[in-house]
């Protein structure tokens, strides 16, 4: 309930909306506290009315008391019967968070000459991208799993495995301490493929003196949790190390300058600063990092185009990487949380190319 | 290549367009067979060009090499640079499979007086309904190891046991034979929480006597399953066997008149009369099925509002349920292929509510 007051204070209070419609899958969850509503009208006063359809009308009313629980019928049309609460209601500026081309336009032709129709999508971001306490118990979790997961990949990386067999042994670690699944496809990106910041996780044989880079993340309660380590399957070579440590650097130099008002971009420059000058700021492919919440990729960006400025509350991953075609890639990512003071590292691992 | 001439034949030939620009996730990997493009223009002739982004790109190029591989550097604008290369093509009339209102704005905008936009989401499906051979061995594989993490619920269902920790076992057995991952949140929902078809999985513990829905995927190489049974912790009730039969005889009955033309809406209709028939109309409270593919929810529909006829290549979910509220939910799930006469169910597990 606290998220909705929040929420009308921006829409309503600072910016004369009289409503807000909600249909974007993760912000119906912030709002509603449970997965499968098809979407959430919140009124300037009383009561927000979630759509549902019959698939998940009987949990909507068991999980959703807080608010006015609406089946769309068989036949019904979810735009039809939104437009006649709008006007019910006597809404006459109508923001939504996000839709389709075509269910603005169903949409906006319904309310034509009813209520004003506005994209808002970044009001729910100003509130999504502060974490509340609810929030960052639950993303602890996420990220203590994630921590044991790669525990478990720094076990089981050796010469002979396959990908997908160590992806398989550190989900399995993940979920049977509690996790709910993954944020995202776990990447096992081994040798050449190393070299690939998105490569997931084949059939391939990691081979002795592979990079091997992990990049998982357990979810909890739909909260996700972030964290790459790379390791080397046997013993690693100088120029790996040597790489390494510009990497360790450049991540560690970042998270020593995340702050609440520090800017996004700062950061990103000061992590790439480092690689720059150690002569690989051409393989420094992507930014620094994202925030990271119920979804995997969220606000604020750590990049160089970012606007944002860091606030206490923030989670966002710092993780630098160089890859090298025909080398490899080396990444080192954590989950970090901005604090009133600094920065805290959620996801917890050591900073080693050798396996255990 | 052969998709990407299909899609010219439809787009081209038929309706008019001398562009497409494909921008939806799993269609881009439709076309191009590997992920992290960030577009793909397809011009009437020669070849088409793949927009990525710097970390990207460098896989683009070693995987993508039927194609012409743009960069996306620091500072450029994808936007400026899709309409650059329209104009350079001399392509007037320009199809998009998918884009966000700020996008499709934005596009329009660019081209407005240069070349007309329209988006066409319907083409792509044409294609993508109906699964080649290719994708055929990749579905079975996937059916394949989802009916092995069946195999494993059945052994792990038991009183006592954690929703999660059932899940973490049927991951676990899915993933070290191969599995790429998840299609979709894997379902344990049991007890009280069987009766919410998609109930999630928590940490609740299971019962004896409860219900425990069952509803999982694996995918490989991209191609998702889904496959759902229930079973009961201990010895079933009268009541639970009974409900059972209604569902497995809806089920059959659907199955059974699969087959190229018959309408989509007819087979939901022939399970719903078997439910209908024993007095539990009320508790079927979904259609019967979807389409599988790239993506766990695809066309065809298999519900009561469909327009769709099934032809041969389809594949789909055949999925009946009854969901009583406080008594629990059964629900019986198999992914089907249409085949030139008749079907074929991919997965494969039993149809008891006795665990093993």
């Amino acid at each position: 309930m606290k998220r909705i007051e929040a929420l009308r204070h921006l829409a309503f209070e600072k910016k004369g909306f009289d409503g807000f419609l909600i249909t974007d899958e993760a912000n119906l969850f912030y709002f509603t506290g449970f997965p499968g509503a098809a979407c959430l009208l919140i009124p300037k006063t009383g009561k927000g009315i979630i759509y549902v359809y019959g698939v998940n009308y009987e949990q909507a009313k068991a999980e959703g008391k807080a608010f006015k629980v609406e089946l769309v019928k068989y036949g019904e049309n979810l735009l039809d019967k939104i437009v006649a609460q709008v006007r019910a209601l006597k809404i006459n500026k109508l923001a939504v968070d996000a839709v389709s081309v075509e269910n603005y336009r169903g949409l906006a032709r319904r309310l034509r000459g009813k209520a004003k129709l506005k994209i808002q999508t970044g009001m729910v971001w100003e509130l999504r991208k502060v974490k509340d306490e609810e929030e960052l118990k639950l993303m602890r979790k996420a990220a203590e799993l994630t921590s044991e997961g790669m525990k478990t990949a720094y076990e089981v990386v050796k010469p002979g495995i396959k990908e997908y067999e160590v992806a398989a042994e550190i989900e399995y670690a993940m979920r049977r301490r509690g996790s709910w699944g993954t944020s995202f496809d776990t990447i096992v990106a081994s040798g050449v493929r190393s070299a690939f910041p998105h490569g997931g996780c084949t059939e391939r044989k990691i081979r002795k003196g592979d990079l091997v880079v992990v990049d998982i993340g357990a979810v909890y309660k739909h909260y996700c949790s972030d964290m790459t380590r790379t390791m080397v399957a046997g013993k690693p070579s100088e120029k790996q190390k040597k790489i390494y440590e510009i990497v360790r650097k450049a991540q560690e130099k970042a998270f020593e300058a995340t702050k609440p008002k520090a800017k996004a971009k700062d950061l990103d420059a000061i992590a790439r600063k480092v690689i720059d000058d150690a002569g690989y700021g051409e393989y420094f492919v992507h930014s620094l990092g994202h925030g990271v919440g119920l979804e995997i990729h969220e606000q604020p960006r750590l990049s160089r185009e970012s606007k944002d400025k860091l606030t206490a509350g923030n989670v966002v991953t710092i993780e630098p990487g160089i890859y090298i075609v025909g080398f490899g890639g080396i990444r080192i990512e954590d989950t970090i949380l901005v604090r009133k003071r600094g920065a805290e590292k959620l996801t917890k691992g050591p900073y080693t190319l050798e396996t255990t």
